[in-house]
């Protein structure tokens, strides 16, 4: 029981910053760090350079520290604890990540998929919080979601669940997609894709576009510019025609909406709040609230160490 | 432990017929019988003529029954055992149908949704042996899905899940659905679906329908008529759709195809597959397999007896 009363680490391993933090039981970051992360390092050196950083950290911080779990980018195998292949770390194939990492600190470590890590975070400490059946989605450069049903995160066979992005809603006419195919709900949603749709507004309407980042787009939504607000407003009904799918097949009582392009609000989440209620079935609806991730950038590392507290309890 | 020896009675309570039989642990059904089934009745009456019906049948056959499990279509308040509302039994509303059949059989009585009964069936005696996650697909006048996840029925927020056939596969120019939207999955594959694509080529082909119902239909598939093959496979390919979207979200390790359209086999099926392996991952592909119900028309039945046993042992 000494456990509970320690911190644990978390840690949000991305491909370009990795950050950490120290989380006490009620889910309050005492404490965090960050570094670059070295994508083109073999796993071994860039787990052996974080072990080195964190120990550094533990000890700055003169903190008592139980466990540490990490979110990292990529298909996990769980039970295993071996990452299969990260779209982040091209050189990490088969990598037992919570072993060596566990190893280099002396402690138990767990690791998971980020979303995972995120959804448990928001389980624990945010917007899910004693929620049963629900869903976090993820509105970046892609697509992703994490199932949360009956309790815990929803697997499958290997671990690849909740892939909202690769939802094919117009394969036939849709633009092409990250993954080969076209017409995918990351094709109008992702970051690029919501770009593309204003340039194709713009382009349309015989105007210069005057966005060329997802940051310059929102800012222009924002002013009331039409061809802005036109884009956000296509890719917000394909972002609820998407959900309302998960909805009619899962019966969540909560979606949580989370990532950079989420924070575009209204010219984005409202389109997308009205097709969810048009397509999903009434019944479905009469249980089901959408929130906005109420942890943000911090749901990884509060979702970690959570994960790591689970496991030494 | 008496009690596994004995056998369980299992129900499929139809709109039409109600059909029952008695079940061995080992899935066997040794004897069986059914009545028409009064959907105007009210509901303790209706069930007060059942269980007339079965305590007869159970003193014709001797036999030692321990449990009775029911399925039943509509939405069910699983943990209350309470039938909120049934597109059958349009006088059935918020009946506690466990409880009152219980009591006139004088034995533990569980009843389900109908679709999780079939799903239960394939999971203990059929095609889904020993599955941890798949889902069991009903294509029949409505199209229905049962989600059995982690090895268990999912039943999300209110039990309305596995709703694949209300996915908005093309709301915009899709026909109407029988839900009030267009272009849901049921409006290209459901029994009427398939017929009115069916008519849309002929008619596009200046021909005059050959087929008026799907019985029809499909032998004229078989016989090489290549509106029919158009139709069917139009339907397939949402059908392969709807399939991907769900394997997408879920990371099955199986689907289970049932219900009187499945009977279609290659024509349906054929395009069906094509299309789930172009629009699921790969990653999901590589676990997953499709196969049709071994169970057939007593899938029911055999999954009402086992949750009847699941719930004595």
């Amino acid at each position: 029981m000494a456990a509970r009363r320690q911190s644990c680490l978390g840690i949000d391993f991305g491909g370009t910053n990795t950050r950490w933090g120290l989380v006490t039981p009620d889910g309050r970051i005492t404490a965090r760090a960050s570094h670059k992360t070295n994508s083109d390092a073999a796993p071994a050196a860039e787990l052996e350079r974080l072990a080195g950083a964190l120990k550094a950290f533990i000890k700055e911080q003169d903190a008592d520290v139980c466990a540490a779990g990490m979110g990292i980018c990529g298909f996990i195998d769980f039970e295993k604890q071996n990452l299969i292949v990260s779209p982040n770390m091209p050189a990490w194939n088969d990598v037992e990540v919570a072993r060596i990492l566990g190893g280099h600190l002396g402690m138990p470590c767990v690791f998971d998929n980020d979303l995972h890590m995120s959804a448990l975070g928001e389980s624990a400490y945010g917007a899910a919080k004693g929620v049963r059946d629900f869903a976090a989605i993820n509105l970046g450069t892609g697509v992703g979601g994490a199932l949360f049903l009956n309790g815990g995160i929803h697997r499958g066979a290997r671990g690849i669940t909740g892939e909202i992005g690769h939802l094919p809603l117009d394969p036939q006419n849709g633009p092409p997609c990250g993954c080969g195919r076209n017409g995918c709900l990351e094709a109008f949603v992702g970051r690029d894709g919501i770009l593309e749709l204003y340039r194709f507004l713009c382009d349309d309407g015989g105007t210069e576009p005057k966005a060329r980042g997802q940051q310059e787009l929102c800012r222009l939504a924002s002013a009331g510019d039409k061809f802005a607000l036109g884009a956000y407003a296509m890719a917000g009904e394909y972002l609820g025609r998407g959900l309302a799918i998960l909805a009619n097949l899962l019966n969540p009582s909560l979606l949580v909406i989370g990532g950079g392009v989420a924070k575009t609000g209204g010219p984005l989440l409202d389109p997308a709040r009205k097709a969810l209620k048009l397509y999903a079935l009434p019944a479905v609806m009469e249980d089901l609230e959408l929130k906005l991730s109420r942890l943000g950038d911090d749901a990884g590392i509060l979702g970690a160490a959570h994960a790591a507290r689970l496991m030494r309890d």
